[in-house]
C-alpha cells in the first residue's frame, strides 16, 4: 500500500534535488524519473519523451480535481457534486471508524444509493490545492547570515508562522508554506479543506486488498482497491469547479499517464552519513518497533471476531510499514548500490574544498546526524509516543500542549499548534471516534513495557512513568482513569476533552486526569529530546541547501525537489516487468483474478468475498467481463502518498487510481528505476465493470456518466 | 504450551535451592513448591500436607514408566509394548517433518490401527530415565581447590566427559553428568534411548491446540492436546518393562495429583544482577528476536496452502516464545516483587561480608553477568546462530565443529561433540527430513539482514558474510549452492552430510560448499564468544556453589535444585483459579468447549475441525458426554519441558497429561505461586472419551484396557 509513512516515524529531513540523485546514482537521468511541483512541470522534457504537450489549463485542471486526504493518501473529483474517487486502504482509516460491534462496514462493504445513507465520517480532512506561491525571499530575509543554527531555527520558525498567519486571515485557505530542495525554496500552498465528508460506496476489504500481505507490494496484482467519498459543505454536497471525467478508451501498453497525487517523502537527497543512520539505526528501530507491534496487536485480534474488527486497521498498517521498510532496508543494504552512491559522492565532495574541513556541509551533514542518532530511540520512545501507545495518551499530550503552546506568540510555537494548524488539530483531537478500553491497555501495557526494556527497569523515569506497579496494571489503571476520550459502549462515562482543550492552562492544571498526569510528568523530557532533534535538523538544512544552490549555480538542469506530501506530477508508459523469473504483461484481468483464487484454493488472504465468489460462478461463462482489465503497471515516479492517486491520459481523462508499488518500486525512496520499479493502479474500466456487474451500483455509473457529459476536460496538445 | 525453551536462547547458568528461593521471595514455602529429583523426593512433607506415603517402589515405577522427548517434552509409557502418550505440541516437530505437500497430519491428524500403518519419524530420541548415581565427590577431587576459573572450567570438563564415557562403554546407556544446585552437586544420569520412534495416533492440531495463541498460556481451557507413538527396538514394539494404568475413577477439585517430567529452566536462585540482567537485557533480546522471526515466518505462511504448512511449526514456536518470556519479563517488571526479592537478597548478602568486597559471591557474579551481558547481542548473533537461520547452517557448522572436535580428547571438546553425545547428534546431523529452499531463504535473508543491522553495514565480519551482495542475493546464492541436506521435491540433487562427516577434516577443508564456507567464515569469533560466555558462566557456577553451601550448612532444609531438563517429581492439588474477575472451576468439560466456540462464532483460532463440528450435532442431546472432563488445573509446580508429563493419582494411576500453565504460572520461573498459578492438564477421561466418542479408536482403547489388566500399578500408602 502506498500510503504515505507516518511523519513521525520517519524524520523528513533530508534534501534532494534531481541533478543531484543523478550524480549519485551514477547514470543517465531515465525518461520517466521526477516527482514534479504543478509550478514547475518539465513540460519540454515530457513532449520530447512522450510526444505530449502539456498546457497551463490541462494543469490547473488536474490540480483542481486532485484531492489530499489527511490521512496519508490522495484522491480526486470524479462529479460536481463532490464525489472522491480514493483507494479503499486510503478511506479504510475512516470507514473502521463508522463501525461498531454490530457493523463491520471493512469487513462486509458499504454502499448508499441516497444521500440520505451516506455517513459522515469523523476527523477525516480533504485538501484542494488552490495556488502555490514562491516566498522565499522573504523567507531569506528574515534569517540573518550569521545566524547560529538555533537562532536560524528561531527565525525562520517565526516568519513561517507570520506568513501562514497572514495568508489564512487573508483568504480563509488552509496555508502552510513547504520547504522544498532543503531550504532550496519555501513554497506557500493554499488550500481548501473539507472537513464534512461522507461514505459513499466500499467493496469489501477482501476484494480491494486481495492476497493480503502477500501480495502487498507485488505484480501482478488482482484489487478492487478503490471507495468512493463525498464532500459536503453546509451540510449539502459540496459543488465543485473542476472533476476528472472517465476515459472513453482504456490504457494498452505502452500509452503515455500522468500521475497527480502526494508523495509523502524521499530520501534522494541524502548523503551517505544519512544514507548509512537509515540503513544502520533508523530502519531497523522501525522494523523492530513495528514487527513488535504487529505481534501485540494481531495476538489481541486473535481473541475474537470483535476484537479482529478493532484492531484490522492497526494490523493492515503495521504490516504495511513493515514490509515498505524491509524494501528500502534490502535496497540499501545491496553493496552495489551504497558503493555507486558512494564513489558518487565522493565526487561531489571535491567541489566542497577538503572533506575533514569541519565547515564544509557534508561534514556538518556527518556530525548532525550523529547527534540525531545519539538521541533516536529515547526520541521515539518519549516525544515520537513509542512508550505511550494510547488514543488516550495522545489527546492528553494534545490538550497539555495546545493550552501551553497557546499562551504564546504562533511562530514560537511547536509547529503543530500554530494559528494555522488549529483547524486541523481540533478536528483530530475532538474527533468522535469511539475508542476501546482493552484494546488500549494491550497497546498502552506493551508499549510502556518497551519503555522499561529499552531506558531499564530502574531507571528513574521509568519507575517515575510506572509508578510501582508492573506495566499491566499501570495501563489498567491509566485507561480505567481518564476521561480523555469517547469510550466505545460505556456513554455515561464523561469526557473532559473539549472541557480542558477550551479552559486553557488553569483547567488543565487544576485536572487530576492520570493521562494527563503521565504526559505532564514526561514532558519536560520529550520536549528537550526534540529541541535536540530541531536543532540538528537544521543544521543538516542549512548544509543541503548550500549543496543545492552550489549545484543548482553549476549545472542549472531542470530540478525536482524530494517529495514531501504536496501535489506533484509524474509521467510514466504503461509497461510490464519481468517477475519472479518471467516476463508479465502490463495489465491484470477479472479472469487473472479467479484463476489465482482457485489456484491458492481460496485459503485467506487469496479467498474471494462471497459476492465475488458469486459473481465468479454466475459470469464464468462471460469471456467480456473476464478480460476486463483490473490492474495495470506503469513507469511513474511515486512513492507512499501517492495511493490514491488519479491516472489520467494525455487527455486528461481518468484511467485509474494508483494503490500500490511493487516490491522493487521501494527502492525509489533512494533512487529512481524504471527497469525493475512500477507503479500498480486499479484500471478505471475495471472499476466501471465491478460496479456494473458485481454490486448492480447503477445509482453511482449513472452519477459517473452524468459527470462526463457536465464536464469536459480540457485537452493538451499532441 | 509448556515445552522446554531452547537452550540456545535460555542460558543455563543460574542456579538455587529451595530455601534460599524462599528467602529471596521472602515469604514461607507454599505447601507445593518444589520440582524434585527421583532420588530425594520431600516424603515427609507429602505425608504431612497431602496424606499420601510415597514409596520407593512407587517412584521407580513412575520412573521408568516416565519418557523425554528430545524435541523438549515429557510423556510416558502406557502399553507393555511401547505406547507413549505425550502432546500433541510435543509429537507436533515429528508429526510435521512426516508431512509433505501431499499430506498435512498436523492439519487433518493421523490414525494407525495397524502397527504396519505406522509412521516411522524423523530424528525424534526418547529417553527413560534408569539410574541416578552422585559423582559430586569425584567432580570435585578433580578441580584444584587453587585453580582459576578457566582452569576449573577445563578440569571439570575433563572429568565430566570422563565420567560420561567410561559409564557408556560400561553400560551402553545414554550417560549425563547433570550440575545442580549450580555446582552444588553433580548427578550421573543413565538413560535408555530410543531412536525408532513411530506416529501412531494424533488429533487434528486445531482441537489439540485450540483457541491458538490467545487461548495458550490462559485457563479455562479446552484442549484436546495429546497423541501417542510407539518406541521400537529392533524393529518391533519395544517390550517395556514398566507403563502406567489408566485410573478407574477420575479427578475431582482438591485430589492430590504427582506430575513426573522434565522441566527445562528455572531461574529461581538468580541473584539481582541476573534477574536485572534478565529483565533488561536477555528477555527483550529474546522477545525482539522472536518478533521479528514472527513476522518473517507468518508472511511466508500467508503465501499460500503449501508454505503455510511448512511454516506452521515454526510459528507456533515463536509465537509461543514470545507469549512464554512475555510472561516471565511481566513478572519481573513488577516492583513489587522485584522489591521483595532485593530486600531479601540484602540480607543474605550479610552473611557474605561487605557487598563490595570484590570476592563476596554476589559481586562475582556481578562482575560475571557485565561480562556476559557485553558480548550477549554479538554471541547470540554468531554462536546462537540468530544470524544464521538456516537448516543448512546448522547441518554445516556441525559438520565444521565435528570433524575438528573429533581430533581432540573428549574431555577437551565442545560438550555437544563429547563421545557420550554421538549417537543423539548424529540422529540431528543425519535427519532424513525435507528441507524447502524457499521457506530457506526467506529465513536466511532476513537473519543476514538482522546480522548487518546489529553489527553496521560496514562492519568487516558483516561485508565477509555477505560477500558483496544483498542479504536476499546472498541467501539465495547460499541455499541454491549448497549440498548439505535432504532438499524438498528435488530427490535428485546430491546430500553430502554423512560423506563430509565421515571424511573428517580433510574431506572437510576440501569442500568448496558454500555453506560450509559460511561457517567457516564465523567459526573462529563465534567460538572466541562462546568461550568468553563459558567462562563468565563458570565464575558464576562457582559463586553460587559457595552461596548455596554456606546456605546448607547454615539452614540445613530440604532442598530441590532449579530445573535442568531432568526427571523432576512435583505434587499439587486439582484447585480452580480466579480469571478475569470471576471464580471459575478446576475442570471444563467438552459442554464448553462446544459453547467457547458458539460465543466465538467459530472463527479461528476458535474454529472446530469438521469432525469436532459434526460430534458438537451429532452427541448435542448427550449430557454425559457433554459433562465429560476435558482438562483440569492444579498447583502442581511445572515449567517449560513439563508438556506432556503424565498425572497420576496417589494410586500412581493415569489421570491426565499437563499440557500448559496459565498466565501467572509463567513467573514460576522466578518464584513458585500457588494463588494464582496453575499447572492445566488435559483429563484422562476425555482422552478415552474423544477416542471412542470422536475418533472411534477402539482399537487404541483395546490397547489401553488390555495395559490396565497387564500391568497393576503399586499403591503408595494412604
Amino acid at each position: 500500500m502506498y500510503t504515505r509513512m507516518s511523519s513521525r516515524t520517519w524524520r523528513a529531513g533530508l534534501a534532494g534535488c534531481l541533478a543531484w540523485a543523478l550524480a549519485l546514482a551514477g547514470r543517465r537521468a531515465a525518461a520517466d524519473e521526477g516527482m514534479w511541483p504543478f509550478n514547475a512541470p518539465p513540460v519540454d522534457r515530457i513532449a520530447r519523451d512522450h510526444g505530449v504537450r502539456i498546457t497551463a489549463g490541462w494543469l490547473d485542471h488536474l490540480q483542481r480535481s486532485s484531492v489530499r486526504f489527511n490521512t496519508g493518501g490522495s484522491g480526486a473529483f470524479v462529479s460536481a457534486t463532490g464525489l472522491v474517487l480514493t483507494n479503499h486502504h486510503v478511506g479504510a482509516d475512516a470507514i473502521h471508524k463508522l463501525g461498531d460491534a454490530e457493523h463491520d462496514y471493512l469487513r462486509d462493504g458499504f454502499a448508499a444509493p441516497t444521500a440520505a445513507a451516506e455517513l459522515q465520517c469523523h476527523d477525516l480532512e480533504l485538501n484542494v490545492l488552490v495556488s502555490i506561491e514562491d516566498v522565499t525571499a522573504r523567507v531569506r530575509r528574515a534569517v540573518p547570515e550569521e545566524a547560529t543554527p538555533d537562532e536560524a531555527f528561531e527565525a525562520r520558525r517565526a516568519v513561517l508562522a507570520e506568513i501562514e498567519r497572514e495568508s489564512l486571515a487573508a483568504t480563509g485557505l488552509r496555508s502552510d508554506v513547504v520547504t522544498l530542495y532543503q531550504g532550496g525554496a519555501y513554497h506557500l500552498h493554499r488550500s481548501k479543506r473539507y472537513t464534512d465528508v461522507r461514505l459513499v460506496f466500499a467493496p469489501e476489504q477482501q476484494i480491494a486488498f486481495y492476497g493480503g500481505d502477500p501480495d502487498n507490494f507485488e505484480f501482478p496484482r488482482y484489487d478492487l482497491d478503490v471507495c468512493f467519498f463525498r464532500a459536503y459543505e453546509d451540510g449539502r454536497p459540496a459543488r465543485v469547479d473542476r472533476h476528472l471525467v472517465w476515459a472513453d478508451v482504456g490504457v494498452r501498453e505502452g500509452d503515455t499517464v500522468f500521475v497527480s497525487g502526494h508523495p509523502g517523502h524521499t530520501d534522494r537527497g541524502a548523503t551517505i552519513a544519512e544514507l548509512v543512520s537509515l540503513r544502520d539505526r533508523r530502519l531497523p528501530l522501525d522494523l523492530r518497533l513495528l514487527t513488535r507491534r504487529e505481534a501485540v496487536i494481531r495476538a489481541y485480534a486473535l481473541r475474537g471476531p470483535e476484537e479482529k474488527r478493532q484492531a484490522t486497521q492497526d494490523l493492515r498498517g503495521v504490516e504495511n510499514g513493515r514490509k515498505a521498510r524491509g524494501g528500502v532496508l534490502a535496497g540499501l543494504l545491496d553493496p552495489r548500490i551504497m558503493e555507486t552512491r558512494r564513489r558518487a559522492e565522493a565526487e561531489l565532495r571535491q567541489g566542497f574544498g577538503e572533506p575533514s574541513e569541519p565547515a564544509a556541509p557534508f561534514a556538518r551533514i556527518e556530525r548532525a546526524q550523529a547527534a540525531l542518532d545519539a538521541t533516536l530511540e529515547r526520541e521515539r520512545l518519549l516525544e515520537g509516543e513509542a512508550a505511550f501507545d494510547s488514543e488516550y495518551f495522545r489527546n492528553a499530550r494534545t490538550i497539555l500542549r495546545a493550552v501551553t503552546e497557546r499562551a504564546k506568540p504562533s511562530g514560537q510555537r511547536l509547529r503543530e499548534y500554530r494559528d494555522s494548524n488549529r483547524g486541523p488539530l481540533e478536528l483530530r483531537l475532538l474527533s468522535e471516534k469511539r475508542i476501546h478500553d482493552a484494546f488500549e491497555i494491550v497497546k498502552l501495557t506493551d508499549s510502556l513495557t518497551l519503555l522499561a526494556t529499552s531506558l531499564g527497569g530502574d531507571d528513574p523515569l521509568v519507575t517515575a512513568v510506572l509508578a510501582g506497579r508492573s506495566p499491566a496494571d499501570r495501563a489498567a489503571t491509566l485507561v480505567a482513569g481518564t476521561e480523555l476520550g469517547r469510550r466505545a459502549g460505556m456513554p455515561t462515562r464523561p469526557d473532559r476533552r473539549r472541557e480542558l482543550y477550551d479552559g486553557g492552562e488553569e483547567a488543565v492544571n487544576a485536572s487530576s486526569d492520570p493521562m494527563l498526569g503521565l504526559a505532564r510528568l514526561v514532558d519536560a523530557e520529550a520536549r528537550r529530546l526534540r529541541a535536540l532533534a530541531e536543532s540538528a535538523d537544521e543544521e543538516q538544512k542549512q548544509a543541503h541547501a548550500e549543496i543545492v544552490r552550489a549545484r543548482h549555480a553549476r549545472e542549472g538542469a531542470a530540478m525536482y525537489p524530494d517529495a514531501t506530501f504536496t501535489l506533484r506530477l509524474a509521467v510514466g508508459s504503461v509497461r510490464g516487468v519481468r517477475a519472479e523469473g518471467r516476463e508479465c504483461g502490463a495489465i491484470t484481468t477479472f479472469g487473472g483474478l479467479f484463476a489465482r483464487a482457485v489456484e491458492k484454493q481460496n485459503v485467506p488472504p487469496f479467498d474471494l468475498p462471497p459476492r465475488w465468489r458469486a459473481a465468479g460462478e454466475a459470469l464464468r461463462g462471460d469471456a467480456e467481463f473476464m478480460a476486463t482489465p483490473l490492474n495495470f503497471a506503469s513507469t511513474a515516479d511515486i512513492i507512499g502518498g501517492n495511493s490514491g492517486s488519479p491516472v489520467v491520459n494525455a487527455a486528461g481523462q481518468l484511467v485509474g487510481v494508483i494503490f500500490d508499488g511493487n516490491i522493487h518500486s521501494l527502492v525509489l525512496d533512494v533512487a529512481y528505476d524504471d527497469v525493475l520499479a512500477r507503479a500498480v493502479a486499479v484500471d478505471a474500466r475495471g472499476i466501471r465493470a465491478a460496479l456494473s456487474r458485481v454490486y448492480g451500483a447503477r445509482w453511482l455509473l449513472d452519477e459517473l456518466a452524468a459527470a462526463g457529459e457536465r464536464s469536459g476536460a480540457l485537452d493538451s496538445e499532441r
